[in-house]
């Protein structure tokens, strides 16, 4: 058995954070007047005490970083345990229409910290601003730590093809931002200065200073939760809806990128390939689609274009806001939001799903095999921008997607054994393995919310959640004998 | 653009066959006194006209084989123009209940040559016996095709990690059979023996000569057409469900081995490792989930095993009789059926799907993957059996699984904008890219049929039908515009 110390002092790190951003949302229940700040209050007092005792527990030097065990571990642990404690708040808050279980509370943390957004919770609309606020605040930190995982922990795994994506030989800009710390110390100043521009635009464009904080720390971190259970089709201003497709957008963009454009390399966004084959995909799905809408219903092309964009941008960035329920556009409009609820936006952004750049390497190989087929002398280079792809990199992400694949069909299969409907299974399956938020159908629809599936239901799409955050293979070989013996 | 008349030669001489055999139904219905014998003879002088003024037309000495594109051309050409012809006596024979328009003439003669299985007829109960016989020739000729077709060409071609089964450096007993033509030969006679066993044991268990027949040739060919609108649930005999069982079974494995026992090798079903997978997966599936039914109905074990063996092995061999409607057995069956649809047998038989083999090399890959991750300096062969996977293997399997997963989203969707929902569209879209038969639902599930689809529908799915049986590789190449070049 390696030695897992470290790994359980830095989760006491973290749940020590966790409970000092508990103060927040009891600071805002306090001035609004709720009675929940005493909730929050306990939850922090509770959540620091754990994590103080395991700090004190585990304490030790982390000279040398973590060993790849290690670091394999500490990412679902950190997942699960900051889940289990900021479940805390939403078991004894006071909500106006219902009480929830641990199951039901858990469910909310994990969508909530895996920037999914799906929702047991109803009647948002008259729920207190505290725990409004702590829902949000929890997705807003769920976005930041999978940008650092996915910048600074899985390329060192190796996990799902990320390598391609290791800072220190990739990043062009490394003589303006030499160390990792650097970087990490940029990105997270360009996520709290997005949030900030995000916020103000919203307020600028018709939201309540709250409001448009709370969509701010959802929208960057393409989470989803929202204030009203109507979602963003609360608030009937194109404008507003147009600033929220944007910056859902930029939330899915691979923030590293913000930081070479702000560091002097300013067409860095543009000359990535990931990038430039998420707008062309966008764009080749919405325009038709618009035109199609505008053609089936009595919308005009620019109502059209924006609710497409808007729905289209909220899957695919994994964010799931809703503003209409596409559902009622027709059987076409269904079949082609599940399939857009695989994609997923950038690698290094808070987006989930399959992401862009595995279908890029997919359509790679693709393309040099037909090519191979039909001149089998030929020599055909598999090249992603002007890097070759390795083994290591084809495996990690042909894998990914045997895994991502395999898990969406048994998890689907083992909600049916609920009970549940297909397309609610399927759905569920999917929305919660790529994070994007709300499925498909009369009950998990855009229309509707997951209050009414079972326990066990819920407990399975809690794990999916964690299972496509953490792009799966972190996640799965913990379950490997292999990775327990010394 | 090179030269194709060698390829359009042996189209000829398939159409020239395909006259001949159209024959037989025109004797039966003359025996049982059906005027469609005029049909059967008629569509026997056009095709046999076509086929040979086109053999005229191209006639030229076949000296060296083919060459790579003519045999990549060869494939799928000689399935859509013997279906093309096949057709012609469904739109013109008279049914008692319908008349068929050629969208759905051309629907049931690919689903039968692909030996899928589908059906647009109704009425099969009080239909004449000629076109019954048809239906069930056009199957059993489609069945040797694909066997031939995976021995014979698609190893050469390189397709799908069908090179994995190459007869010339993987047939351990060469020296027995030195050559293909023989294997070829062989291969025949055991299938032709295979069914007039198959047929007898049927008419020993109860059916009419009639029924065993059209029975037996569409066991062998996993195919799955049937002399009753209820297939075998028109049959209240447990012996005979059993031996249904046992003989679709049998078409699902590779014929080769059977040739391999006869000829000295007696262990080499149970020694090859798609064989054994099959078995294990198929047993894995089966006994939990009749221990289900038992205790979820009112059903005595054996009558629940009875009946989940033979729906487990009617959709995994890819054949599609129905017995019982599954589908009322819960949402955990249609789930579990629904996945299953993807499966498929084994490689170098008469069923369809997926493939055994290509789940063992992925699952070689996949635990090989995670060795690595884990071991970064370890050393991990891939090894299939005692052979190691190149490359070239690998890459071919892993594009497999891509494009069937895309033609499978593709297909749905736009089924899905025909107006159906989406379990319909999904279903028919696997169960016709995987040569299965049914699909799930009201509308085309075990109790239903593909009649009232939309004929741009029926199109799509033949199509479907065509590039499933092909693997796929052998359809979408001539799509590259570098096939067309000089």
């Amino acid at each position: 058995m390696p030695n897992f110390r470290p790994v359980l002092f830095v989760v006491s790190i973290l749940l020590l954070a966790l409970a000092a951003t508990m103060l927040i949302p009891a600071g805002v229940d306090a001035v609004y007047g709720n009675p929940d700040w005493k909730v929050f209050l306990g939850s922090a007092g509770f959540t620091g005490a754990c994590g103080g005792a395991l700090a004190l527990a585990t304490r030790c030097r982390m000279r040398g970083g973590l060993s790849l065990r290690q670091a394999f571990l500490l990412t679902p642990l950190s997942w699960c345990a900051t889940a289990a404690f900021a479940a805390v708040p939403f078991q004894f808050c006071h909500f106006p229409d219902l009480s929830l279980n641990y199951a039901n509370a858990f469910f909310e943390t994990m969508s909530g910290l895996t920037t999914t957004g799906a929702t047991v919770l109803v009647g948002l609309d008259s729920t207190p601003e505290g725990i409004l606020l702590w829902r949000a605040l929890i997705q807003w930190l769920g976005g930041i730590g999978i940008v650092a995982v996915a910048i600074a922990v899985l390329p060192a795994l190796r996990v799902g093809g990320m390598q391609l994506f290791r800072t220190e030989s990739s990043d062009r800009s490394a003589k303006v931002l030499p160390r990792a710390q650097q970087i990490a110390k940029a990105i997270g100043g360009v996520y709290a200065g997005l949030t900030v521009v995000c916020g103000l635009s919203y307020w600028a464009a018709g939201m309540t200073p709250f409001e448009a904080v709370v969509h701010a720390l959802t929208s960057v971190s393409t989470g989803g939760y929202s204030t009203s259970d109507s979602s963003i089709g609360h608030f009937d201003s194109p404008v507003l809806h147009w600033l929220v497709t944007f910056f859902m957008l930029a939330g899915s963009l691979p923030f590293v990128l913000y930081v070479r454009t702000l560091t002097g390399q300013t067409d860095a966004l543009w000359r990535d390939s990931q990038v430039r084959s998420l707008l062309v995909f966008l764009a080749a799905v919405i325009l038709p689609l618009s035109a199609w809408l505008t053609w089936r219903s009595d919308y005009a092309f620019p109502d059209a274009l924006r609710l497409v964009a808007f729905n289209v941008v909220s899957v695919v960035s994994t964010t799931g806001y809703a503003l209409t329920d596409y559902s009622l556009w027709g059987n076409l409009a269904v079949g082609v939001f599940f399939g857009l609820t695989f994609i997923g936006g950038c690698t290094g952004s808070t987006s989930g799903g399959m992401k862009i750049f595995r279908f890029e390497v997919m359509a790679v190989l693709l393309r040099t095999h037909f090519l191979r087929l039909l001149y089998p002398r030929g020599v055909f280079p598999r090249q992603y921008g002007n890097r070759l792809l390795d083994d290591d990199v084809l495996g990690s992400v042909i894998v990914f997607f045997a895994l991502f694949f395999s898990a969406y069909s048994l998890l689907t299969i083992a909600l049916m054994a609920f009970g549940l409907d297909f397309i609610t299974s399927a759905s569920a399956a999917v929305t919660s393995l790529a994070n994007v938020g709300p499925g498909l159908g009369t009950i998990i629809g855009p229309a509707g919310n997951f209050s009414t599936l079972p326990d066990g239901a819920k407990w399975l799409l809690s794990f999916g959640m964690l299972l496509g955050r953490l792009e799966l293979f972190t996640v799965l070989i913990l379950f490997m004998p292999q990775f327990w013996r010394s």
